[in-house]
């Protein structure tokens, strides 16, 4: 019996960290990059690498602090309203001219009358040095100006530049070095096969290292040979300050990184408990650090953050750069493995005066969860997770302003929000709207407890034939809400193209041998579904493939054009997105649910003006299946 | 009578931004800068010009979402512990992996026992699709990947990759040019003569442009004659979206920039309610808009964020950069101009389990004073200013981490402690020691009042002869307060070189027409002198220049060799520093103040440590005029 079990273990991030950097050392790596002396002005991101002590004072001479007249104080004593004094020696400054010899007060413009006969009134005494800028006001010669270890900004390498510098001794960039390994991996710009994947990884991680004011650098793809690859790694580890090697760190049969580390140099770690992110191999080659990045696209850019930040900022002798963090209410309930830091991406708004953190998909292949994410929720190994409503701690990767700037809509997913979105940001990039798909019930569910500003519904109740409203009766009390339409819209039978199995309608979903693929509960599609089924007293038992779920109508039509399904019900415009036949079925409100406090709200003044636009009411109807007649209007 | 009365008015910072985008859409300025396509790798930091939809799935094919075998999820039905299923029809996959044609679900390798003879056994039913990534499970095609006015990060140009973009239509970076003015302005890199000012607000402002995404550039330094800077400023205007003209901006004799601007283009605003940046002129010349910069560095550096950097961002359609903010606690009362914004810089802390804010210098010279600062407190026009122990909202310029690591010493200034701060630096990025100098009494008292970890204090107590010992029992009860001695130090008096006035000790100092210069009221030099005098009999008022105050050693000392005044008591590094004479008057204890508490905290480890290093020791004493003899010592 043969039992692949894989060898990668679970260290903690702080452990792992640690035990590279012991391997590093023992592999001989630098510690820092080295010293470079550049002219000021080019030193501005860098890292100091010795204390900046002024060599000059700035001022470098006292100076007049005002636009007025530089006088002699003691002129001026005894003079008041009603004693003004009248001065001939005096002499006329701007702001920053040298205070004249001899001269130290200066009396401001406002405060002088000057005579046609040259002579000057003032109506108050002036104090000595009243006025005047001292020599080394803002720099004193030989004081420490910036320690060693300082990341410069501008006002940094101004300030240095006052005190005398012109050159600066600071770090040079770390250079990254960055090897994509697979044999399915194809390069950005071409057409992948089916199986293949496009380097994307590669682009993101040389930009994350460049964010960080690193030098970064990718190699051609290598194919997965262990041999292959060490050439490439030790050819890498040549130039490089770091290597990340990307994918093949895990335990499958392609999987060398770790090996291949342990071969030609010193593996330090295998396997992290950090989720996602798990399989990482940490080590050092030719006496340059390696990390071994996990292929899948969060797992690699977390990795990056989590690993080779802080190794990068200590070659530069830097503190990391660190993100803000707030505190945010948890939408929902979060469920974590005990044994690992579980990096959770959420999405943030302000409701109702709070910051609301609503998760996004956890896989780790799914990038868009972090393009769409707000923030980092850390759970770390050792907690079960959080309850739903429970404060937590959020790394911010938006700011905060721009979140209180956000419309949240949570609930049944549409194109039309989608276009929404786009339009309302090019009209004023101040203005997001962000949805979270949940189907429709999820919506109302999350509008009632204060998660969102709308909710997109389109909840037929059997009962009635109505749409949403017997729902926002019964979820939000129906107290103080009101319901605006946004579209009518066509739903279907996606079906291949040409509708090879002649599908007519709901009749022939029962049908032997078709694949059906449905929605998940609560969504408002499933809820037709039900109603249609029952209106002609079939069972959903009788749909194979009822219990298929998908979360939105294009992964449905996703579905259907990949032949993994032959039908699933969904919108026209997700069948046309994909170049798919449809079967209509009926013609369904979508609408959005609010409490009537937001009608009058600012923050979504430009989503009801958007409605009434002639131009997006077009562009809507232009997808197809769509009809705007009634957009916008306030039905509740 | 010819009264020279300023022409710049107060405008709100809204009201002149407003004002400024009426007058450049006036003046025919673009709304946003050219669209561009460019490759997905080379968009990061770039703003989207029109919206992404995802031309393609990802993943583009269904694969296995984990290492191990793809089987007919039918064939495992009914397998369970008791009952394992052996499979001959599988194939082993490893994440990632297209599904092989036909099956439906994949097996955890952890979960499969493999047989020589080339069977799999599984103890689970496996339910179709169950670790199977689906096609579209990151992205759909045709769903909106990202609105158009989004900055690109790197996962955004990875999942647009992804989704089959190879190039991206963004805005190009917007082009800063800068042009410098002033008969006085020189160079950086040259030796400025007496009077004249090295040119650091290009240098800065061009660096800050460039942190926001910009391209800069600086023009050479223009003359203080309008004909001249017109010309410059038109030909600047020709190349860029926003010409920045430094100085001049204000109503002094050679500021020429409200009038060049009026005359060449459109004038908006000359002056707004800002402090630092008061004089600040908006406008636009050939359809480009134009910020007048005042030439005072801090407000250079403020006006620019408040003016520019909005503009900037709204040409490139996206929304401006934000900093995250935090709550401190005020250190001290602040007084505020209620007719303008005051944009205060103040150091943080975090002391007893709180965010403290410091306030430093304010004056619009004060470089250093940005340069030191961890946040902005904005007090807005319309309130006086907070009074001392309030709770205010500052912007952050550095992380919070990084504050929460800070040692804050308040009190007494002494270069060992800048030698301190930069010896911890160097030896862990992560350790900062930010010291403010109040002198030895303020800084006694910040202690007691929770706003610092330790004071430096060399105060004497005329009634015992001793030092800081009896003012710790007055000022702090002396309740669980600890003091250790960081040095000895010989005071006296600072002279220029070869003592002209062959001053030989505090009883030279009541000579006729001698110009002396004092420190601060609570400075313990200050007591020192107060104390040498009251010995001898001799009163202060008889001091010529007593009541002239400095606030460092430094500052006395760059006082005496700028021939300000002819001396001042201060310590020998001060006078070594400048390369003057020093007349011996005291040898003083000077002591680190802290609660006992401190003496353990893992903060302040790191600087104990120093204190007992031999290196570091060798470095103070070689400053000269210091003795380590006791340094490290608990003497309380």
């Amino acid at each position: 019996m043969v039992a692949d079990s894989p060898f990668v273990s679970d260290v903690p991030a702080a452990e792992a960290l640690e035990a590279w950097h012991e391997g590093c050392v023992a592999a001989g790596c630098p510690a820092r990059v080295d010293v470079m002396r550049v002219p000021v002005g080019d030193a501005v991101g860098r890292v100091t690498a010795e204390p900046v002590w002024a060599r000059r004072s700035s001022p470098a001479f006292d100076s007049a602090g005002m636009d007025g007249i530089a006088v002699h104080a003691a002129d001026t004593v005894g003079a008041a309203e009603t004693t003004p004094v009248r001065l001939a020696d005096f002499a006329v400054v701007d702001t920053g001219d040298p205070l004249p010899e001899g001269y130290d007060a200066v009396v401001m413009r406002e405060h002088v009358h000057r005579d046609a006969d040259g002579t000057a009134e003032v109506r108050t005494a002036a104090p000595p040095y009243q006025h005047v800028r001292s020599i080394g006001e803002d720099i004193s010669a030989t004081e420490l100006l910036l320690p060693a270890g300082h990341r410069l900004r501008p006002v940094d390498v101004a300030a240095a530049a006052a005190a005398g510098a012109v050159e600066l001794a600071v770090r040079r960039a770390p250079v990254v070095v960055i090897v994509p390994t697979g044999d399915e991996i194809r390069p950005i710009g071409t057409e992948p096969a089916p199986g293949e994947i496009l380097d994307t990884n590669s682009l993101m991680l040389a930009a994350q290292a460049r964010e960080l004011g690193c030098e970064a650098r990718v190699t051609p793809i290598v194919r997965d040979d262990p041999a292959v690859i060490t050439e490439a790694l030790r050819a890498a580890a040549a130039d490089a300050d770091l290597v990340v090697l990307i994918a093949g760190s895990s335990a499958g049969r392609d999987d060398y990184t770790a090996r291949v580390v342990a071969g030609a140099g010193t593996l330090s770690v295998h396997g992290v408990a950090v989720r996602p992110g798990h399989p990482v191999v940490l080590g050092a080659v030719d006496a340059t650090p390696v990390l071994g990045a996990p292929g899948y696209p969060v797992s690699a850019s977390l990795t990056f953050d989590i690993f080779a930040a802080p190794l990068l900022a200590s070659l530069e002798g830097a503190a990391p750069r660190e993100r803000p963090t707030t505190t945010a209410r948890l939408a929902r309930k979060l469920a974590s493995n005990v044994g690992m830091d579980d990096w959770v991406r959420v999405r943030l708004g302000r409701v109702g005066g709070e910051v609301v953190a609503t998760p996004l998909p956890r896989g780790a292949g799914v990038l868009t969860s972090l393009v769409r994410a707000d923030g980092l929720l850390v759970v770390p190994a050792g907690l079960e997770g959080h309850h739903a409503g429970e404060h937590v701690r959020v790394e911010l990767l938006r700011g905060l302003g721009e979140i209180g700037r956000t419309i949240v809509a949570i609930g049944s997913h549409d194109l039309v929000l989608d276009m929404a979105a786009s339009a309302l940001r090019a009209d004023d990039p101040l203005v997001t709207l962000a949805s979270s798909n949940v189907g429709s019930l999820g919506g109302l569910v999350a509008l009632r407890d204060g998660l969102c500003h709308i909710a997109g519904s389109h909840l037929l109740d059997p009962a009635t034939g109505e749409y949403t409203l017997p729902y926002v009766d019964k979820i939000l009390d129906g107290d103080k809400i009101a319901v605006v339409r946004l579209v009518h819209r066509e739903q279907g039978l996606i079906v291949a193209p040409g509708n090879p199995l002649g599908l007519s309608g709901v009749d022939d979903l029962v049908r032997e041998g078709l694949r059906y693929v449905n929605r998940q509960r609560g969504a408002g599609t499933r809820v037709l579904l039900d109603h249609e089924l029952a209106r002609r007293d079939l069972d959903p038992g009788q749909v194979s493939g009822y219990s298929r779920e998908e979360h939105t109508h294009l992964a449905v039509a996703a579905a259907v054009a990949a032949g993994r399904a032959d039908t699933g019900l969904g919108i026209r415009a997700a069948a046309r997105a994909f170049g798919l036949d449809f079967v209509p079925v009926a013609e369904e409100p979508y609408d959005l649910v609010l409490r009537d406090s937001g009608l009058h709200d600012e923050l979504l003044a430009p989503l009801w003006a958007l409605l009434e636009s002639p131009t997006f009411r077009a562009e809507v109807e232009a997808l197809g299946g769509y009809s705007c007649a009634e957009t916008g209007h306030r039905i509740r």
